[in-house]
C-alpha cells in the first residue's frame, strides 16, 4: 500500500480520483482507467506512473539527475492488450503529473476499431498541445495492440527488413577522466559510442575515450556551444578523432550559426532540440544535415514514421533517438530502424528496473523481436 | 492465337523472347514472365499488354484519343496472387514496349519475401529513371500481395476509416454544348463533376454544365491557361459559377505566374502536371495550394502515401486522381482516398472493358471492397 499511496500523491489522486476505477494486477498497479461507464466499446486505456532508475547519475549540458519518471499505459481490446509508455525527462516539461492530467482526457470509447488508428491519433493529438510523451504513450499502445490484432510486428506492416537495423550508439555522460575510461570499458561490444560534450571539458572527454578504444564515435552537444568559430575549430578537431556526426552543437535559436556550421562542417550537423514534430521541418530544412527523431517529442510511431518519409525526401540525415525508458518505448523506436542511418537506443539499457524485454544488442547491432505488434513482454 | 500473336508482336517477343516463358491463363495471356530458372524464392512476377476502350472520345488541352494502353501485372508468391497495373496514356511517354522492357528486367527472385516492401520498391525504383507507371504495376501487385498475406485491406493497414472516403468527381471532356450536356445528364449520381478547360472554349463549356446541373464543380485547365491576369479573372467567374478548386491552370513551367495566382485566386490551385514524385515538392511548395497525386505519375502506393504524409505536414489540399485504368489500380489508389480533401476515381467508368471488380459508387461517393489486399476481383 506504501507504493500504491505514493502513486496515488505522485498523481495527486488522493482526495478526490473522480472517475478512476483502481484495479490490481500482478505488474505495479493501474491508478487510471479511463473507460466511461456505460460506454460499448470494447477499447480501454489504462496508465500507471513509474520511477525508471539510472544506473548511473546523467549528466547533460542541462544538469544531472539519477531518476525518470515514466508512465506506462495498456489499451485492451477483446482480450489483447497492447503495451505503451511516455517517458518524461523533467527538462522536456511533461510530469506524472501532466501525463495524468492528459491520459484521463483520453476517451477511446467514442472509436469502433483500434483499427481507425489515423482518426484515433489525430483525435488524441487535438485534445490538447503539446503533451507529447503522454501523446506518444497512447500511440505506442495502439500501434502493439494493432500489431498483435493484424498478427504482425510493425517492421512487417512497414515492410521493412528486420536484418537492416543498424548498430546503436552507447551513451557515455559527462564525467570524470576515470568515470568515463570505466563506461567506455563497459561499453565495449557497441560499435559506436555518443558521447556528451558542451560542458566545458570537451576534448577531455574525448581523450578519455579514445584512451581506451578506437571505436566510432558520435556527439551531442546538447546546444552547449556559443560561438561558431569554436564550433567549426571543434568538428574539425573531432573530425580528426574519429566522430562522425554532431548532434545539436549551438543553441537551437541561433539558426544561422548553426546554417553557417553545417555549410562548413566536415561531419553532418544532426538537429535534436531544434526539431520536435512534423510541423518543426521548415525550421531544419536547409539549416541541419540531418534530424534525431525521438518518440516522446514527436508524439509516437506515427509521426516518426512520416518524420522519417519526409527527411528521406528532403534529402536529409535520419537518427532515432530515446530517453531513458523501458524496453517498451524503445523497441517501438527499434522498429523503424530499418529505415535510419543511426540510432541511439540504449535508453533501456541505463536503467536496472526495466519491466519489459524487447530489442536486445548482439555485438552492437539492434536485434529486434519477432513477435507481433512492438514485440515486448512483459518481465 | 492471332491474339497471343498481336501481344507478342506488340511487345518485340516475336523475335527472340529469351528469359520468358509463356504460360496460358483462363485471362488473356501472359507475355512474360521473369522468374529467372534456378532461383529459389517463390515470387514471380508475370505482365501482359492490355488496351482500354473509351467509352467517349477523350479531349484534353493536349489532344484526343479513344484507347489508353495498359500494362496488367501479377505477383505469385505461396499461391497467392497480387494484382497490379500501369496505365500509360500516350503524353506520359510510357508505352507497352517500354513497360515491356522495364518489366523484363525486374528480379524479384533475389527477395527471400514480399514483406520486404522498403528494399523491393526501393530496387524496382533504382533500376531505371522514369517508367513509373510500370513501377506502379509492381507497386500495386506487391500491396495487393502482401494485403493479401496479413489478411487486411490496405485501408486498414494504414489506419484509415473506410467510412471516410471521399465523393469521387466525375470527368466532362471538352465537346460541343449538346455532348458536354447529354455527358452531364449521365452523371446525375455524382456530387462533383471535373469539367476540363483550356482549349478556349470555357466558359461554354461551364455554361453548358450549368444548364443541366447545380452540382459542384472542379475545373482541370491542363496546363491551358498563358495569361496570369486572364487567368485571375477566370477563377472568380468559376467560383461564382459553384466551382470549388481550379487545377493545373497554366503550364508548369509558369512558377512566377502560378505562385501569383494562387496568391489571389479566389480558389484553390493545385498542381497536376507540376508534380509527379516526392523529388517534385520543392518544385510545388509555396507555389500551389495543393497537389493531385497520382499512381502512374508517383510510382505506386507508398509513394503515393508519402506523399499525402508529405502534403499534410506542409498544409497543402490534397487530391487523388488517376488515369483511364481498369479497376485494378483505381481501387489501388481508393485505399488512400479517406486521406484526401477531393479524389478523381472515375478512371474505371470511362472504359467499356474493364477486367476487375473493385471499388463501387454510391450516391457519387466511394466506397471501398472490404477484401484484403487492395480488394479487387478478376471479372
Amino acid at each position: 500500500m506504501k507504493t500504491r499511496r505514493k502513486f496515488l500523491k505522485d498523481c495527486g489522486l488522493i482526495a478526490g480520483g473522480a472517475g478512476f476505477s483502481y484495479v490490481s494486477l500482478g505488474y505495479p498497479e493501474w491508478i487510471g482507467i479511463n473507460k466511461k461507464p456505460g460506454k460499448s466499446s470494447g477499447m480501454t486505456l489504462r496508465f500507471k506512473p513509474y520511477e525508471l532508475h539510472l544506473k548511473h547519475v546523467f549528466t547533460l549540458a542541462s544538469g544531472s539527475r539519477t531518476t525518470t519518471p515514466v508512465m506506462l499505459t495498456e489499451i485492451e481490446f477483446e482480450n489483447m492488450v497492447g503495451y505503451g509508455e511516455a517517458s518524461m525527462p523533467p527538462y522536456l516539461g511533461e510530469s506524472h503529473d501532466s501525463a495524468n492530467a492528459f491520459l484521463t482526457g483520453v476517451d477511446l470509447t467514442q472509436f469502433a476499431s483500434p483499427f481507425l488508428m489515423e482518426e484515433i491519433l489525430t483525435y488524441v493529438d487535438q485534445i490538447a498541445p503539446g503533451n507529447y510523451a503522454a501523446k506518444a504513450s497512447v500511440d505506442i499502445a495502439l500501434h502493439d495492440l494493432v500489431g498483435k490484432l493484424m498478427k504482425q510486428p510493425w517492421y512487417r506492416i512497414w515492410g521493412l527488413n528486420p536484418k537492416r537495423t543498424p548498430n546503436t550508439s552507447f551513451t557515455i555522460g559527462i564525467d570524470k577522466p576515470e568515470v568515463v575510461k570505466e563506461k567506455v570499458r563497459e561499453a565495449a561490444p557497441y560499435r559506436i559510442l555518443k558521447v556528451k560534450l558542451g560542458q566545458g571539458n570537451d576534448k577531455e572527454m574525448i581523450q578519455s575515450v579514445r584512451s581506451v578504444t578506437n571505436t566510432l564515435i558520435c556527439v551531442d552537444v546538447n546546444q552547449g556551444w556559443t560561438d561558431r568559430n569554436m564550433a567549426l575549430e571543434m568538428t574539425h578537431w573531432l573530425k580528426e578523432q574519429g566522430v562522425v556526426f554532431v548532434e545539436q552543437p549551438m543553441p537551437k535559436a541561433a539558426i544561422d550559426d548553426i546554417a553557417w556550421l553545417t555549410q562548413n562542417s566536415p561531419l553532418p550537423i544532426i538537429a535534436d532540440e531544434a526539431i520536435q514534430t512534423i510541423a518543426d521541418f521548415k525550421k531544419v530544412q536547409g539549416v541541419y544535415s540531418g534530424i534525431n527523431i525521438k518518440l516522446m517529442k514527436c508524439g509516437g510511431m506515427r509521426a516518426a514514421y512520416t518524420m522519417i518519409s519526409m527527411a528521406r525526401a528532403l534529402d536529409m540525415k535520419v537518427m532515432i533517438g530515446c530517453m531513458t525508458e523501458t524496453s517498451c518505448a524503445v523497441t517501438a523506436a527499434a522498429q523503424l530502424s530499418p529505415l535510419v542511418d543511426w540510432a541511439d537506443l540504449d535508453g533501456n539499457l541505463l536503467i536496472d528496473n526495466d519491466v519489459f524485454e524487447g530489442i536486445t544488442i548482439r555485438d552492437g547491432k539492434i536485434i529486434l523481436p519477432d513477435g507481433p505488434g512492438i514485440g515486448i513482454r512483459k518481465i
